[in-house]
């Protein structure tokens, strides 16, 4: 079973790399030194394997069994960066089962009719710069280079900074249509972020749609002060608007059926003694219905306006659904899969929405929990996700006759 | 002029050190490159002035125009250190107009009868370690050199190891009694930071108080997980038990007619499209009336109670009243001057609360605005402030007949 030996060893391969010792999470940002181990990793991999490694516009890596320039292929993997104190599914299990198809497919013989190629996309969570998806969002135009190499981290290091960094020119990034055209169609396996396979007891389901999703960055003013000698009627302070904020946004989420969520905050100056002279908070908004997420937001925007907050929209992706043709594909092939749609954004969407056939497939995750260490996949459950993604590539990419 | 001379010479020495070029606002917290610079350059004066500088068991500098083991000397002087982007003046006014006041009675051919000391106290803004005053707090007693070593920074590194990184000793940290007995009498010269001075036009006020007031720690535990797929019923989010404490506060301290400042947090993981698994508030609170605190501290409590809120009490300190020997005689010199409360804690307040007689002088700060770049004084009220002090050295000290 060189599937299950490969998914062992590669899956050992990534335990430590930005491990916190503390809670079990890990760190790996985009353009840190742990995100150029991932990538120096994923390059090993190919080599091991003989795939010819090709790295986009976006620093995106594909590693190709066959000449895609010839025919387009069928191309599986995801991410390895994580959410800050993240778990270690999400993503990696992707791009370590995709690697671990592979073996299986040429393990057994098996020669592809097309190409089949395994994507590491470059920052996906989008931790450090703010917007989820960048790396797919560079190369199919969905977000500009000029935006993107503009986005800041939390020290004010802009992306272009870090790419220089990192040994990078800015200058090679942008979208890359050559890129897109190797892509016959894409199938991402990912962890389930969600109770979804829990409350259906299933190991695998056929990913079916996104919920639409964005992400605002709300900007409340305040005047700095002495929090001892300012009366409460002289006060501008910024977290008074933040706090109502936060809780308009719970109670929005929740009359309009979404979700809502401010996870990230900035207070200035930050000191226990100063009234903020501005605060921000990021409000990440997602529902099964378009309508009812821009309900909830314009909800927020009110509840927000007395304060004077400036909302600036950082994404915003619509409704994506998968492929019909695929997802009919997959279903043939996988039977006793239930279909699945999620509320957590995916390369796979922006790949869909870019017009390239795509679809995911998700495994059961007995937590329920993601972006946290508490997420988990069972090593059975993650075998079969292997399994199921080799009958597909096989399926897919055709055997040469 | 020698006093007009040195403060205009003092103010503009200081006036770069660490100074943000984009706020005006300054960064000058505890042990850091800022504080190293600060204390070589009050030694330097010091030295200048054939003053005998000593340092006692916390850090804080001691100038000496005569022998304190002989007779207590009358102190004044202030701090160095400031909060994140705060003013110019908080502080520093009060250790330069102390220098400028020497300088002026010198000139004049005064001879005290007692020491005369200059004091720079140490981390009295609390930025770093979040305890404000604590190099007062230690040389009294007040807060054992345990707890202080443990403080931590955001950072997480804790005072003893910056202790060690800037060559110093923590095994030398501790209550100083001796440094305390060189005392004789405390007055604190520093900005206003309200607008008392603004409503009774009057450029000096004779400070007769300090408003009892503590820092709580409010840490509310949650549950990490994924922002798009966690149901809101299935959410612990640590942000809303915050959001609703901020809100508490503030009307809490509204009805017991005190203020109430959440101005730090801490999310945590601080990621966008992550729940917070626990968030921090640092809760300060003051008041003219000391039951009227506890009484917005206990509402406060009351509204975080159901969000598993767990509060810890980092400092407290009840109603200090100056000596009112040492008030009577301020009055006499200073005839014209208003008495003035304070909600702002000082080290004249920790001096006095350890049975020192002391007293503060404040100087007219006319934006009424503190703990920010718009915090100001005017150069003929820091004038008017030098002579006041020198009056009161020279009345407290008395001439060597």
């Amino acid at each position: 079973m060189p599937g299950v030996v490969t998914f062992d060893q590669l899956w050992s391969d990534l335990a430590d790399v930005g491990r916190s010792p503390d809670t079990g999470g890990y760190r790996r940002y985009a353009l840190s030194a742990e995100d150029h181990l991932l990538r120096e990793w994923f390059a090993g991999e190919a080599e091991r394997r003989g795939l010819d490694l090709v790295t986009d516009r976006m620093g995106n890596q594909w590693a190709w069994w066959g000449d895609p320039d010839t025919t387009p292929g069928v191309v599986t993997g995801s991410h390895l960066d994580s959410v800050p104190d993240g778990g270690a599914f999400d993503g990696p299990l992707g791009v370590v089962s995709a690697l671990a198809a592979v073996d299986r497919l040429r393990a057994d013989g098996f020669v592809p009719a097309r190409p089949i190629g395994v994507v590491n996309f470059s920052d996906e969570e989008g931790a450090r710069f703010g917007v989820a998806c960048a790396g797919s969002r560079v190369i199919t135009g969905a977000m500009t280079a000029e935006r993107a190499l503009g986005l800041t981290d939390e020290h004010g290091i802009s992306m272009a900074e870090a790419l220089r960094s990192a040994g990078r020119d800015p200058v090679q990034i942008g979208a890359d249509p050559q890129a897109l055209r190797r892509i016959g169609c894409f199938v991402e396996l990912h962890v389930e972020q969600g109770r979804g396979l829990i409350d259906l007891d299933q190991p695998v389901a056929i990913g079916t749609d996104i919920w639409p999703h964005g992400r605002w960055r709300i900007d409340f003013p305040g005047e700095a002060n002495h929090a001892g000698t300012t009366r409460l009627v002289d006060r501008e302070d910024a977290m008074i608007g933040l706090a109502s904020t936060v809780l308009a946004a719970r109670s929005a989420a929740t009359t309009q059926d979404c979700v809502a969520t401010v996870g990230k905050t900035l207070i200035v100056p930050g000191g226990v003694n100063a009234i903020p002279s501005s605060a921000t908070a990021w409000l990440d908004t997602r529902g099964s219905d378009e309508a009812a997420v821009r309900r909830t937001v314009a909800e927020v925007t009110s509840a927000a306006e007395p304060f004077g907050a400036r909302f600036t929209e950082e994404s915003w992706t619509p409704t994506t659904r998968f492929d019909p043709d695929l997802l009919r594909r997959l279903q043939r092939v996988l039977p006793e899969a239930p279909l699945l749609g999620t509320g957590a954004g995916h390369d796979a969407g922006i790949l869909a929405t870019a017009g390239i056939p795509s679809a995911m497939i998700f495994v059961l995750n007995p937590t329920g929990i993601s972006h946290s260490p508490a997420e988990h996949a069972e090593r059975d459950d993650c075998l079969t996700g292997v399994a199921a993604l080799v009958a597909v590539l096989a399926d897919l990419a055709g055997e040469r006759s």
